[in-house]
């Protein structure tokens, strides 16, 4: 099954548009805890929840040899019906490339990655040729010194664009297997009208909603495809510390919950 | 000791401008042979020639929770005389590339990282702060696709330069620690002259001399500073892999030597 069909079939059987970023800190969970334990303890708290999981391999990275397990570990455990984005914004060349594709897909064997277009298509051949694979371009990122490159405006076939557009129509270009998204931060909404009405059928991963201050009514209103689907709306650590207590698990559920309630009543709304 | 400091140093004692990328992949070693084995007899048979060392941790991961010990092993049989580069080629916002930046430095011990420019200054700041690790950013990669952005004609502060461009002017004001280098390919040697012309200070990583096919003797002309420095040659496969039988340590000895001695005729001739 395609990375989208996946997606689009958690979000359909589980209501809900959410993305879990499990981006676990050893440092910020209960004293004692092993972060397996914390993943796995959210995991089950959330999974009949969200459209879609997402670990930010850096967080597993920080933790040394064990990060790799503990992430694989991580993935293992979440339902197979729900599938794993994994945060990893890669971009390399040829030969390299593949190596990160085997590693994420098939170590890992998680079911999408965040890669980086600034190396251009043959960078990111090695991941689109995984048909069944997603792929999510980095093109308006979440945070404030996304426009130092991002908003450079720059001539394309006659056209002055921002660089951040000119990413979009080559990702669109490049999707010749149907296996193709975005990462657009929901702290930059405009940025998200203008590309959601150029390419109306790419998913949109939207992060920036919680901690980072995004408006989730207006990334609603811009993200959402017309089918009333096609986004995913990333939350880390406002779900997975929502207590930092032993109730964290329950914590994480409600505010879940709340997300994804505050989003279905958007989606009612527009 | 400063990143740069370290590298001048190495080239000096071992009057050498070699990198050697340690990008090793268990399928082409001599059977029976593990990569950690395979790295330690590469690392003693060439450590008086080099530089520096570089290893792409994308081929590490994919060996999977094996593969982040086998580099870290890596790295501590790498004298400590000479740098360590990981080339990882990391770009992610700030809390994410904090932690990012604790795996590379403090987990692996290395003394450079590269990294992507397109999330912009932010997401650099958690590594540029390590006053004494070096920050390599790509500004023109060696691989075809790099024209797909990296040359695109921007606005700028009143001009029109390609992306690249703007990418080594902007590094050069990150620069505020002198911790600053640049990624730019053997196979761009236009780039190569007019960053250098440019930017007379900023070390550079150049890559794609060896099966990438760049010319040598114009990546020396139009890379080398003032001082005669300032590049760092990086050679993987043609070393690594110079022979494929047993005797792969005595060939990539040889490579490497030939490598070097070709590089320091170069530089006589300037």
């Amino acid at each position: 099954m395609k990375f989208v069909e996946k997606l689009n079939a958690a979000a359909e059987k589980n209501k809900s548009l959410v993305c879990v970023g499990l981006d676990t800190s050893p440092e910020l969970i209960p004293a004692g805890m092993s972060v397996l334990d914390f993943n796995k303890a959210i995991i089950d708290a959330t999974s009949d929840l969200v459209c879609v999981y997402k670990p930010n391999i850096a967080f597993y990275e920080a933790q040394g040899e064990k990060g790799w397990d503990i992430l694989h570990q991580t993935i293992q455990h979440i339902p197979t019906n729900i599938p794993v984005i994994v945060d990893a914004k890669r971009g390399d060349i040829g030969n390299t490339a593949d190596a990160y594709a085997k590693a994420l897909f098939g170590q890992l064997g998680c079911d999408a990655v965040t890669a980086s277009p600034y190396l251009g298509q043959d960078s990111l051949e090695p991941f689109l040729k995984y048909q069944e694979k997603g792929v999510i371009i980095l093109c308006r990122t979440s945070n404030k010194g996304a426009a130092d490159l991002q908003s450079l405006p720059c001539q394309f076939e006659g056209k002055v664009l921002p660089l951040y557009q000119i990413v979009a129509i080559k990702a669109s270009r490049w999707n010749t297997n149907g296996n193709v998204a975005l990462v657009i931060g929901a702290t930059y909404p405009e940025e998200l009208k203008i590309i959601r009405q150029a390419h109306p059928d790419l998913p949109i991963l939207i992060p920036g909603v919680g901690a980072q201050g995004g408006d989730l009514a207006l990334a609603m209103k811009y993200g959402i495809d017309a089918n009333k689907r096609g986004i995913m709306i990333n939350s880390s650590r406002q779900i997975i510390y929502a207590s930092k207590g032993t109730d964290f698990a329950t914590a994480a559920r409600k505010a879940t919950l709340t997300l994804r309630d505050a989003i279905n009543q958007e989606i009612a709304r527009l």
